[in-house]
């Protein structure tokens, strides 16, 4: 069960209004990689978690915390869609070169053309579940597989691709409340990342978890002979030249091995023929089905 | 530039048909996690690489050699389909328990219940871009994001939740020619874990990148004093026990520091209003606009 | 900002294991009417809301009750999941007709047929954010638009189908742990069709909205003549004996009328040409461009 | 059975192209809440419809209705499309002062920045079945669910919607002919909210619906204690302020009873084991399966 | 605009309900080629249509008569729907051997099991606008591009897939009355592949369209080297006995003429550095950035 | 099984960066009828053909081929985004006029405006796998039916549909780079639409396929009466001129037949109920149900 605290995990208010970059901000809501997905990613983790206790509690106190992230990313976005394509028309239009070339019609335009519509038309001018083309969040972008190990894999890199996004959008605006905002989330990223890392090392540590992933499956069920091969399917070798290609593997149980001319082991596949009801096309011509 | 080899790069030949675990096998193929989002994944990746040749060369080398696991796995479906649900039908007559109890069309709605019916009715027995859902593909499932850290623990993830789900398709299947297979791509996945971990490896020590990721961010700019507290937002506090919440940060810049019950740091939200033609409801009564 | 209790809203645990009711159960999670839509779709609409603080607070108070919503389901799916399909396969067994009709592998088919694959292939036995046939939830299920009547209208739409989903549920199960959690969101649901009615009858009372939807838009803009005309589109006139087809309009601003043979108003369009470099077909042949 | 008449419903003869504006009126065609939703929503509900006759006609005049203005919308689209870039460009060179700061190919570009660039390289400069950002129409966007309470109830938010997205789009063109459309469209939106609001009068005096949908369920089988009370999940307590937390509920059958501070009713969940073979992380390290 | 008619195009009454088929059957409504998807995507190129008129009317004229063919095929799964999961298993009790093996909630399971789920619970027995595998329709489905070469040869394809469909529909039933609808329809798939053969003959006619398509771009733009040389990208040479590797090309402006090994006519390639405050993995180690 | 050859198949290195036009060029990577469109469907064509084995090397060659293409449209996206928004900014300052119009963050805006944001926020400066809308690839692109008529005419309308949109993507630039590219791609295109009018050829020659297709359905199975008649569905007889109304039909197995005013032969539809249990509205009141 959840509770709202009315008051904001931290500052969400910009300088200014500025309709173009709502709609850049919302890939941070409702993108591949926005809130949207480590809140419900993390939740639904968290729910389904059959370890150890800390483990559960741990998961549900991050994805409840990013619950709250998303909240002040709408405010913000709400906060820059403040003024309106008519008002900055107004204000266009005061500054006498700019109302010359772009007068008319032509600001709003303008502003509309770098705004996402839907930000007026849908939204009225609040923050959209969507990412900053306007394609709305889809569940496909999280996992919950059961196996703590695969899925805090996956939350590592969703909070280094979700710092990475803030770090871009710190780079497209200068203005100070939006970057005071994105300083506090790019710093929990940076807690968030650790975190993770963290909790590999404790599944490690607490013997439930082991590289190759899943470490429960019996290693001696797999094709040995091509499980610590580097094979070089691209032209040129210089994938010869790193650490994937030679030395103890990191899972510390074979040495690599470089392959630099991988030969298929199958055969040429041909196949079969279905029922002729299928209509396919078969490998010669037969009489009409019935 | 590509060319194809007409032999398969490992074996691809069921014992038998079962057109029931077709639709299972199909995870592999167009799920979230299956070949094709490895190999498309891999192959945007290696175009957009920016960094040393050595990268590029590896993640193409991989990348490619994907496209031969979709075309085994294709094979190996459009095989498993070979009976048709009529040919079932057939066989289950012959047997008069089945035949008396499931006898008239019940069989082939068993065979048809558990068939993805778009194998027969779409794909006329052939392998479908898809999930074992019939969920299509959709290029969500990948990311190239220009810095190589981030890609490279999202292929961590991938060859984690992709060896997972290829161990799970082991234990729901006894079909010799099917386990075949599956041994030959879960070895490759041990493979990949390893070299993508390696890879990571290598980029710290060619001082390209490093946690938090991205590390060219100036890490001055991000709000420092909740870089490393890990914040209790779920009652209880068994996640007070684990690795996450003492001790040196993963990145070893800092130590990690437990907040027991973490406060607002924001204040309470209250927007303002937007232009009036937008028609949202105010906060209080006003005249119609024009 | 929020906070997560350990307890559940209310009991969350099946009498017994049941994969195949776990598949249908997921539309309640995360189906179109789902709970995961009335969360995130109260959640951003309370972080839009513009209108007086009563409304926004009313609204956050629901979406966060949601929240616990979808974790009461996800719980019951976890649970319902518990039965591997390999020990049902032994249960069966033991009864010794089943085994013989459905020996060997088949009791393992028909109960995966049943079940969603991706239950044990992707989720490893816990609940899905997808609907009752494996596709993922997506942001296009809500709406905030930052017009409340509109955006209650949808509210009480959303408890009407998600009630109604619900009791078709509480048909196809027996299971007395499974409808005691449904009698709790049955409950519910009804207070909350109750309370988005009561919220729109007050946001009359308050003079901020009534119909038509918006009403802030000057009605004289609107074409007046066709404003409160029932047209006859379709053969038959059965259609002529509804309320809607005469006496006062629910809006009490004007009286209906029944069309029986509404006539076309515009033109036969004609379509004029555009720019010969897109390559349309032209209504004349046309030299090639250059 | 349809039939084409091949007079529009209403003039759709835009004063000048805008492609700009083309883009944004596509929300209307394909969005969420287009014609296209309510046309194809109408008509599914009417031929799954098995209640009385009067409903079923109805229920198919308007769908039939709507088929036309998705008709009307897309002339509209394809003619302010009648404007090429190329065009356009050639008149802003005439144009001193723009032809300097905006010249060479820099016009084209602001045009197409704010254009779909799909109505020129898909569509050729027609309408498009999609929305303002080019996002696909989806069939999730409609509902049929055999209760028409449930049904009638998405029609008039749909309507409402509608209505409201009209009229920012009203306020976003001064073209007269866009205009006159737009005025048309709205006010068959008016009838329509009344039409649906009558209708579901018409369901409550026929005694086939009441509220809470669906009536037809006992409600001795929902959990009373809870089924009236308002529960107060975010903090302060602005929301006992309104109707909805006192008096007697809409549906007259309780009064309803404000919650100040809601306690769990259920316990901390915690989860059983499910099989090994899915790999899942358990609770304490247990022996690879096979 | 558009009137309805009451009568059916066609019969659509089973000889008795089938849930089962009734799942299959949507794959006729709402799959990528089902009927709404022929139906919308010719109304759209309809609508479009800036060629001679008697092309814009023949389109109309057929996406006019789909709409009915949605229409029939609605009626036909909402009749298959009509025996409840509930009277299916009563029915079965009769049966005794069945009702031995299947006894309990089993034989519902098995029916659930093969039914779309959604059927019951979202659609209450009535069609859903979704295929086989209860996946939405959605406009990518379709095209309408301004060229009416391209979009005829789309059609000709969808009649194609969708007659190609409904022939296996077809042999998956022995229900007459299911038959003699599909016997309808797939002879109007039979015309309409006829019919938009012979339109474009028609085109090509009027002098408005020819191979390559579309025929208004210069040829001497492209490079003539490569327009007209069969590649041989895959080992092996059975591909040079096809019609496609020698002789006239069908368009009739050039002689077919096949590579046996094709050989890159580009470079290997190398990409330049971007905005070092996009952070993304240079070639070498940069200094931070601010 | 694949091998990756480091030279593209031709140049792609635009004459100078152009974010804008970055945007537009995606359609033909990851829109509808883009290479990834091509390349997947032909390559799963081509795994699952059944058919003689001259159309498998065949349909794999030019799969195979595609692959290439996606690579030189991808490597093209990167090159046209290597001037960053910044470098942008930097430029427009030296131009005196378009730095006092649009000095200060406007000109990095109106850049972003007509840019992909994404290019920036998520791929860091790479090609994605989208459309020019920011859409993503999906698998519902495509089709592999396993009969090679139906598909082929899909293939001739993909390099159809494919060939219009690069025409009209060389009429967006005047860069000799990028259009060096598209000429390359046009030509292939030209090629590739007489290599599946061959393909088709071919298979009518063997035997294997005709129209109607599937030609192995015996056509007396289908209503032979309304199979080759046109229906008037659309007010006026415009259509009656088309080489669709009369004459020997392409088919060449019966003449064509006009009929000017289509009845219909079904009757009116009715439908029955179901299980009340459903709580769908039924056609008169009825107790409740429990």
């Amino acid at each position: 069960m959840f509770i709202h605290q009315n008051r904001l995990q931290y500052h969400a208010r910009p300088s200014k209004p500025d309709p173009l970059y709502a709609r850049k901000l919302q890939e941070l809501i409702g993108g591949q990689w926005g809130e949207m997905s480590v809140m419900l990613g993390y939740l639904f983790q968290g729910w389904n978690c059959r370890g150890p206790a800390k483990y559960r509690d741990m998961i549900l106190d991050i994805g409840t915390e990013e619950i709250g992230h998303v909240e002040m990313l709408a405010t913000m976005v709400a906060r820059l869609l403040e003024s309106s394509p008519v008002e900055a028309q107004e204000d266009a239009a005061k500054d006498s070169i700019v109302g010359a070339v772009l007068g008319g019609s032509r600001v709003e335009d303008v502003i509309l053309a770098g705004m996402n519509p839907q930000h007026a038309i849908v939204n009225g001018g609040g923050a959209a579940p969507s990412d900053s083309n306007g394609n709305p969040w889809s569940s496909r972008y999280i996992v919950s597989s059961g196996n703590l190990l695969a899925d805090f894999r996956f939350n590592v890199t969703a909070e280094s691709q979700g710092r990475l996004q803030a770090t871009r959008l710190y780079a497209l605006t200068e203005d100070h409340g939006v970057r005071d905002l994105l300083s506090f989330l790019i710093a929990r990223d940076t807690m968030h990342q650790n975190q993770w890392l963290a909790a590999i090392q404790e599944l490690e540590a607490d013997g439930l978890e082991s590289t190759p992933c899943p470490s429960s499956f019996p290693q001696e069920r797999e094709l040995g002979q091509v499980a610590y091969q580097f094979m070089n399917f691209s032209e040129g070798t210089e994938s010869a030249q790193g650490r994937w290609a030679r030395g103890r593997a990191p899972d510390g149980r074979a040495d690599l091995e470089y392959v630099a001319d991988p030969k298929p082991m199958g055969e040429a596949p041909e196949l079969g023929q279905v029922d002729p009801r299928l209509h396919g096309t078969p490998a010669k011509p037969v009489p009409a089905s019935t």
